[in-house]
């Protein structure tokens, strides 16, 4: 299948900065002296996890809401996902005055189902083993003229989600490693985007979970590679292949793609709640746990890492720190 | 017993602010439109559980070790606690260069005695049936030229304190409420001097454990209430009397005292976790909780809360959580 592609610059980025000003969190930089002697660098946690609706996704989503005509963003919206996109979308949509519709598996938490609806959505359940989302996704679409918003292979959704490094940027400067989690690589694109037009000399690194590395696998092929779904607590990062639109930007300007095991994210996750005060999904800990495992090699170095996540329900979030 | 008291000023927390500038965190303030809602105003929580060390108590800490002469700070500190000052005080003499030995019951929490040694102390312990806390430090005190910095009565503390709100105060403006844990009365009596010389207009309120109202009492009473060991589990909110530095500044500068019970707080860790992604003590919902659940009127006001810290270990952690 050929479709063309738009692939968006660090000029969509700017433009998206602007359209998520004053709406998304401008979310904290985080510093941990424990963490940096870990790590044996400066590490600048951008606390993502902190921003609305609990994760990077907010930016894409109000990104590519904004982006839409009037006449569209009054039909609205419609998206399949269990995760944090969902909701980013549904809250988005919302607070743009748009219709929601997120088609999401029957057995998805509660917490996310009752989260998704608290933000204004409608949820439409499709069972996983018998329903093809993408067909029940493209019906309302088409039925009642929504928006299909996909979670990451979309030049709005990468450009929105590359805001996050420029904030980075901005507020701690020059850095020499910029690192983010990668699933379907619109946070990893947009970042890139963005790193390399403001400091062309960092270099950017994504980390996937060791069970999952089709992104790694893709570049080293030159091709997007498709895995079997993958099983790891990385829940957010179990995307099986790179987005069509985030493969070429990946390809020219990511430096490296690392990947790290189920037990090293709890343990990073456990270090965040309990070093440093914060809640951070088991995806969100993609990045830090690669740091602070000397997966990648921190020494003497800059480094930002972007915490891409918090949503976690409580009863999980219990069970990683059984045992502590 | 009568004691001359140097009780501090704004213009003290104002010489706090600059020598903490740079060392302590200047903490992120956070909101959220779920808190707003619930709350019907709009809520400004100044995350101190973000602080180093994990509570405001740092700032107090490093204030009292940086305002020592050059020979009194070669000799170090001495505290008795269980609890954050213990912690904070160490870390804030290991980086002001100055030795540190912390008194603790010796059934203190584990990850509390870790953190002071890691934070460069020497622990002492002392057995809660038959030692006497304050004899011991004293002991030390005199053996070993040490100040005895205590946690909550005692100027450079309360000033040190004040900054919170200072910080607070800059980065949101104009606020009609300013609302914070009440334990020995530290932090309430440094965020009044700060509340009340930047916005006399602003009501500021303490807020007790149920279990322990002291403070409630005694300025009811117009003098010092003492009271028996309370149960609560806002256990930095356990002292059963407020400071004598402390209570003429409550007396003249704080508006109202309130109580919350263990379930609101519980409830209140349980959003925080679930919605704000963040790690709150007990203790440090205690303001949080009188402005969700309707004990403060925060009805179309503007409402500064300030989360005093998030020391909690991940076993006590998931039992709060238990049932979720």
């Amino acid at each position: 299948m050929t479709v063309s592609l738009r692939v968006p610059t660090f000029e969509d980025v700017k433009v998206a900065a602007s359209r998520i000003a004053g709406e998304a969190h401008r979310t904290p930089v985080l510093t941990s002296r424990t963490a940096n002697a870990k790590a044996g660098g400066a590490l600048f946690f951008k606390a993502e996890n902190l921003q609305r609706a609990g994760a990077f996704k907010f930016r894409g989503a109000y990104n590519a809401v904004s982006a839409l005509s009037p006449e569209s963003r009054r039909r609205g919206v419609v998206a399949y996902s269990s995760g944090n996109h969902a909701q980013a979308l549904a809250y988005a949509a919302t607070l743009l005055g748009a219709p929601s519709v997120i088609v999401m598996p029957k057995d998805a938490p509660e917490i996310k189902i009752a989260a998704t609806r608290s933000y204004g959505a409608e949820v439409v359940f499709f069972d996983r083993h018998s329903d093809d989302r993408d067909a029940i996704a493209r019906r309302i679409s088409e039925e009642r003229g929504m928006a299909l918003v996909p979670p990451f292979d979309h030049p709005d959704i990468i450009a929105g989600q590359g805001t996050a490094a420029v904030e980075l940027f901005e507020e701690v400067g020059e850095l020499d490693i910029l690192i983010t989690p990668l699933g379907g690589g619109g946070l990893l694109a947009g970042c890139a985007l963005s790193a390399k037009a403001l400091a062309p000399n960092c270099r950017v690194i994504g980390v996937e979970p060791e069970a999952g590395n089709d992104g790694q696998q893709s570049l080293q092929k030159g091709e997007v590679v498709r895995i079997a779904p993958p099983r790891s607590i990385a829940d957010g990062a179990l995307t099986t292949f790179i987005g069509d639109h985030n493969f070429p930007i990946l390809q020219a300007k990511v430096d490296e793609i690392v990947t790290v095991s189920d037990a090293q994210l709890v343990s990073t996750m456990r270090f965040f709640a309990e070093r440093m005060k914060i809640i951070v999904e088991p995806t969100g800990c993609l990045g830090a746990a690669a740091a602070l495992n000397g997966v990648i090699d921190c020494t003497g170095k800059r480094v930002g890492i972007v915490l891409s996540g918090g949503n976690v329900d409580l009863k999980a979030l219990s069970g990683f720190f059984a045992g502590a």
